[in-house]
């Protein structure tokens, strides 16, 4: 029996989750928030009860003192010690890694030369990953990548049609996000299938604040929205999606705001924001569109009607489908956009039931019976998918 | 009877084509290129035989003035009062312009207005426009717009996931085009299904050197791949279609190019160019393909690909479909293309027979008897469109 730690460093937060191997077990979990910022907020579940704590947290690696602090000092485990194996999520792979890799200095430069790809996230996860290394030297640790799961899409998905020069040169293709997710999503809809993965051809749906759609044939992702970065595909919370391309010097031009400044814009202030102008909550959108709010509506159907075309898409893109799966936030939540993606779906064999799809944040299949395609809710688990990865890898 | 002349008038050349009306039948068609370069080539078909003459045409009123010449010269009409109406191409009529309309002050005012959404077409048409006013002030004609049978599509379809004030103040929204062509072939597809066009659920294919797909749902389009300009959608011979909005700001920095000169390249030097690098005629690609290149095997894939998974979008999008459309160039010509844009679609009812495919430029049903979806060649006809829609808003 062994203990492992899921670590997911964000720019300014810290989530942990402590896992018993091989049971699977969680011991506890919690997240630092607002790193760097006054006020920090340090948050930790132990047997079902929260302890949270406001304190000035300056930096990653006080955040992670902290956090080791409070393990013994709440007498989680007896010493640190305990720790066998630490596993952090760190978004951008490159085309360097399809796996889950044991991280060595080499790893951490090659992590670090990723950076211009994802200029936000990889600096976030390395300071996470150096803050570990300062306080437990000796812990094996091992680096597991968003973007690892579609390294195996084949070129004629994964490439823009641009100058192919852009993509030998400057590493511009598409890379695909929230692989860890759509990997343990899938494996987990062929335990419950009951079928092997190598002859399932399945359809990811994790649709959260971010959302990304998958195409995975035999248990490898073939297709995926998101592009370059996480805002292509889908509209999302804040994030435009795909939007046609000549609108950035049209905006840019318009608003007098430079290239950057209109990627914040797409980034941050559209999506779901952007269409209903007021939230990119969902929950509230609902709401909101319930009580008549038309550009709610709107907010509602521009979201659901862009994940219903990518499925048919992707059934395409496989030549069929045999299951579609929810997952995330609002994958795992919400009926009501369930209900508008699969909307109109029997044509290509998706008989699903209203009174199913009412489930909340648990798993799931909410298909008829004599469905051909079968349609399954399951929650995501991408910190078990980590410590998994650890174990495989440092054999603790 | 009565004859009607139809305009399409580029940056640098001006296309025609003189109807007969009511049957149709083409008197004499033609073009004129080079307008405003040296040696500018004037060709015109008279009785199957073309006449081709190579002088210095300066401005499109003069290419106006060398044509209606030749009308009379060539004998192909006594006199050019024997000309009764005019039909122009306009691109954008952005939500101006819903249908044709005949020409007026104001609606060329509004036209001039809308150069700004599409600033290399519209001002091409007006000096078109003008330079026919001049010389034939008292012929009545009418401007056709491609963007026009695009103005059905409903909110969730044409609205970008942007701020929405964006869509207010700006007119950000997908517009479409090739709209005249997606007309044609839907209402002549109809016919040779021997079916209600009110009933149909059509699927678009315009392959040329531009490209877009249309959903046509009772012989009204409710969703194009094409966005707020031509640029967006599936690969094209030179243009990128989709791509992650965020490579803009990338490519201008790698680059060290402005906004304006990376839309030069995705307009100019991306789509089956950019990934080929030697072509952006599908033929030539085609044809090293056959022999083994792999860039040219990579960017028929590409290119097919991105169409079939249009496909299955648009199929789930009116919840399935009754029967696909190719046509223009690629779309009449092509069976390697058809035949990978269908590969696979049996899921969704798509039978299709490969000898009935090798057929090339006309009208021929491709599937096999028993498929439920149907699948049809239709060679487009953009200008007997013009030439019908001169008749119906003028009478004559």
């Amino acid at each position: 029996m062994s203990k492992i730690i899921a670590i997911n460093a964000g720019s300014s937060s810290l989530k942990f989750q402590l896992f018993e191997m091989p049971s699977e077990f969680v011991v506890t979990k919690g997240l630092v928030e607002r790193i760097g910022l006054p006020d920090s907020v340090f948050t930790i579940t132990v047997n079902g009860e929260k302890n949270q704590e406001v304190t000035d947290i300056p930096n990653h690696a006080v955040a992670v003192k902290l956090l080791l602090d409070k393990l013994t000092s709440l007498s989680i485990i007896n010493s640190l010690d305990e720790i066998d194996g630490i596993g952090h999520r760190v978004v951008h792979g490159g085309e360097e890694f399809s796996d889950s890799v044991r991280i060595t200095n080499e790893v951490l430069d090659k992590i670090d030369n990723l950076s211009e790809l994802a200029p936000l996230h990889n600096p976030a996860n390395i300071t996470g990953i150096k803050a570990f290394r300062e306080v437990l030297p000796n812990v094996p640790a091992v680096a597991v990548f968003d973007t690892a799961f579609h390294q195996t899409m084949p070129e004629k998905s994964f490439l823009y049609s641009l100058p192919y020069e852009y993509y030998e040169k400057y590493g511009i293709r598409k890379y695909g996000f929230h692989g860890t997710s759509h990997k343990y999503v899938s494996q987990r809809a062929a335990d419950l299938l009951g079928r092997p993965i190598e002859q399932l051809r399945l359809i990811s749906c994790h649709l959260g604040n971010g959302a990304s759609i998958a195409a995975i044939e035999g248990g490898k992702s073939i297709d995926t929205s998101m592009g370059f970065t996480p805002l292509a595909g889908v509209a999302m919370g804040t994030r435009s999606g795909n939007i046609d391309p000549a609108l950035i010097p049209f905006i840019m031009e318009k608003t007098g705001n430079t290239a950057d400044e209109v990627l914040a814009i797409l980034n941050n202030k559209s999506g779901i924001l952007g269409v209903s102008g007021f939230s990119s909550d969902l929950r509230d959108i609902e709401q909101q569109a319930e009580k008549g709010n038309e550009r709610a509506e709107l907010a509602l159907e521009v979201f659901a009607s862009r994940i219903h075309k990518y499925i048919g898409s992707y059934a395409a893109r496989m030549y069929g489908v045999d299951a579609i799966i929810f997952t995330a936030g609002i994958g795992e939540n919400s009926d009501v956009i369930r209900a508008r993606v699969l909307r109109g779906l029997e044509f290509m064999g998706v008989y699903w039931d209203p009174t199913l799809n009412k489930v909340r944040g648990e798993e799931a299949f909410i298909n008829y019976p004599h469905s051909p395609v079968k349609v399954l809710i399951i929650p995501t688990n991408e910190e078990v998918m980590i410590a998994r990865d650890v174990s495989r890898l440092t054999g603790v």
